[in-house]
């Protein structure tokens, strides 16, 4: 294992080797992955999570094991890099009161969570740390191939953990610094809104082969699109899984669409930038839409009536 | 041009009265309206429909009853006026088939059903008569203050029926010649894209009022809006009459639209003119979601498992 | 005159008249309207404004003269009722904030200005006086029809101002009590969210019939709506107007909308409830989308390229 | 059925090399690739255009050429095998009718080019040979790696040509029987709506970035994005080849996106088939709003004059 990745030019060589670990906090799916591949990339981590089981399957995986935030810090030592990966909101800001008191400006504090970029801005001006937003995608996947890294902060503290950053991501161009502080997740955010539209826009495509002319073996169909069409993806070849696994009719999979957080944020700042974003806003009212009866529509059709006395349809 | 055709006590004794009068066939909802405003206007008119209760009862109202289209057309005799107000589609070319032997080019045939204008062009190309295609707009409503009424064909043809018009619309200025053959129905189709689009659009100011902030009384909104407001409009009466009658919460109504037809010629024809209209699109596309589950969205809902292991959501 | 006209019931009779009166501060357009609009209903106004010869004015129309803030608190006396008719945002907070020092919880204040719904919460905690926001509909129109007035905030404030809002609205049925503090302004905002999507709407049928088959004239077209359609409205009459006064081809008006604040606020506040509105927020975008080019459709001309060799349109 | 056409190494000595031969007509871009793809996988062509150069070009590069339609079929023999790579439309009929004579049940013409399927079924009736509408889909970058071949028509038939599509297509996935007559054009006009679709999603999210709070630089986020996260696609590879070629700010690309005609297929059979595609109806439109002024805004900008006294902008 190599212990100087990160920088070994600025170590002092009287320096004990424990800041050349990276502490992981947040043990959960995507935690887990950050952890293995930083461990497979030959660096040391120090992991911590509030569940102890999460933990001991780190410390199975070649992590050293931490009991608390304060055991984490402790086995960090100086210029301490530490990976928070909890869940956006309240546990961001949790961890990071917890961890203040023991981090001073040669520290780094990477946030790979889903946070709003005004949070990271917020918190980049309330830490001594030099504080990283790293947006995160890839999701259970990344585990092979790594994600993509969109951070956000000082470029020192991002050219220091270059290096976990290759491991973690998908390699050199898997990561990259998009700016100052809040960069990171603000190009994430756009990212997810961006992701709501495409999603959206096959399932518009399928949906028309699904219910048109012919009857078609969908499974095939994004089978041969993704070999060579305009219109490959990832995201695609998720779809085929998806026909694969629940047949060209999607079985049992229910009209109703979770989540929204970040295509909300999109489209709010979008609002504010006073750019036009039909798509995005169009996919996430769908999910919206999906989730309850449409009081728009029920006026609509009562309101026929009004003008045709066209028959009301009415539930029982 | 005589332009006395329809009030017969201004009519030279020398002529015979037959000319005078308007005959109407289909004698629905619409139909009966227009019956009754042709005779409240002082007009003669000759009814006929397949229904012989609807012709006793138009009978009853003052018209002069017709067992058959071609008793209708006998006691019409020359100069005929006859206004078709038959479902759109089949009925009319069916009418029209049957009624063309007994036509000459100094009758006049008004199309008063909601035709797609190409149908209008055909049928103008194919019928001897004068054809005037003739969009209606207001609904049973009509029966009191009249329709408003878009009309397309030759000059002469309007000019001489304007009378009748003038007691069927509003009074003069309900009704006007748009432009040459099928400019009538065109302008009637634009008109009901515009108006899904407006259905759609109170109804999504009301979707947010009813799941907003606040408890409110939507009759006393929308009572409040008809009275100076910027958007006061007849739709926006008929808002506040659904919700007197229904409830704020609009009670049984269901979340489903039906229709269709004329919105989708408007979207077709905006397609072919390459002339954006998201907002009539929009509203016409919420119709067909109403209707059934969105593949789109079973598959979104799929998808965030694919990328992210987001439990997906399913039916029993 | 009638001096009783709030609640002389709970008025003890010691009190001088001037309780009576009503103080209008500002008095541009709309302000001015409402001073002429609570005179001519036979009430007495005192009228502020920074700009002296707006005073001037105000006072030839019969409205008594106010120096200065604290001249207008001091003329009004006990129980004032202060109609606030000042640009939305910091002129509101500014006239509160002079103000605060002469209200307590027996005089009343009306914010008639489109501020959002959640300043008005915050104005309403901070002001020892009721606060009544008032959203105003109908434009310089309602100089002579008067206003719509959507009113939130305490029933008794609300009461006691019946007259004026009589006076004020088209009559009773122009005004209502929404329901607590913010639900005029929210109503208000939900308003202006549903008219951005019905001038949309109406300019999306006019597009198709300027782009259309026909040569038609839209003046004529307009006015035959009007007159007894389905989609008749104050809206489509300011249409009618607006092609008589700039023709069917609407002569030098650029593309162009400015504004947009409140319909901001409309689809900020559908984000947040979670309600689609896909016609308000296409509306919205619209308004964007005309104010410069579209990097996103820039982008999408290159990518036909990228994947096509379709020629790249360039500017110069 | 002998399924050894294309590969002469398998053909029994008796017969003629002519059958084994694959004719191209049409030696455009797309047309070429045929050729090369063709050829490379170790079969004959015999090539023609109505443009002689591309006909010695293709020569050059391996091709029998043909002076003529007729010449082509003479040297094609007996069980010929067309593919047509000429412009959807007339030049495909042209290209049919004088095939004809000299057709039979034997023989398949492959329709490779972005017809409306409706002409597909149109001309699979019209003709006596098997007729296989084949969706081609990666454009030039089809060179290297191979088309997606999306094909309909009877079995036998595709089965026959299955090696020629081996080696057109990025292999055995890239190419798929959909189903009967018309499904491959049909599938190919779906792909399209969505690429239109997927364009736009991404030129949304480009669109905020560069008139968002940062100065990014998009080339590296599009590269980061590809490399691992979740909207990683070919069209993505071309947003990074174009901020790469033309810069962050895409240079002097214009706001102008010319094409649609698939789109426009798209969404007219979404309507016949009363599903809603919000998303590819919206990027259809943003392409027309492209390419004029839009009535629709500038009646907004009047109307709000009308309501509100705003200034209405102006062009010079």
């Amino acid at each position: 294992m190599d212990l100087t990745f990160c920088e070994p030019q600025r170590t002092p060589s009287s320096r004990s080797n424990a800041w050349y670990e990276t502490g992981v906090v947040g043990l959960g799916r995507m935690g887990r992955i950050v952890v293995d591949r930083v461990v497979e990339g030959g660096h040391d981590v120090v992991a911590f999570d509030v569940d102890e089981t999460a933990v001991a399957d780190a410390s199975d995986a070649g992590a050293t094991p931490a009991d608390s935030l304060s055991e984490l810090v402790e086995q960090l030592g100086a210029q301490k890099r530490i990976w928070l990966m909890v869940p956006a909101g309240d546990a961001v800001d949790a961890a990071l009161t917890e961890l203040e008191p023991h981090l001073d400006s040669e520290d780094i504090v990477i946030d790979g969570g889903n946070s709003h970029f005004e949070a990271s801005l917020r918190r980049e001006r309330e830490t001594d740390a030099a504080y990283l937003d790293c947006g995160t995608s890839g999701g259970p996947a990344g585990a092979e191939h790594g994600f993509s890294l969109m951070i956000g902060g000082p470029e020192w503290a991002y050219e220091t953990c270059s290096p976990v950053f290759d491991a973690v991501a998908t390699g050199p161009d898997g990561h990259g610094r998009m700016g100052p502080a809040g960069s990171g997740h603000y190009v994430k955010m756009v990212h997810n809104g961006v992701e709501y539209a495409l999603m959206q826009a096959y399932g518009e495509g399928f949906d028309l082969l699904a219910n048109g002319r012919y009857d078609l073996d969908l499974e095939q169909v994004a089978r041969t699109w993704n070999n060579g069409a305009v219109i490959r993806s990832w995201l695609l070849e998720l779809c085929e899984e998806a026909f694969r696994e629940e047949g060209s009719n999607l079985g049992t999979v229910a009209d109703y669409v979770a989540g929204g957080s970040t295509g909300t944020w999109t489209v709010e700042e979008a609002l504010t930038q006073e750019v036009p974003v039909p798509l995005i806003y169009a996919a996430l009212a769908e999910r919206f839409g999906s989730r309850s009866d449409r009081f728009s529509r029920r006026l609509a059709n009562r309101l026929r009536y009004g003008f045709g006395r066209h028959e009301v349809a009415r539930t029982e």
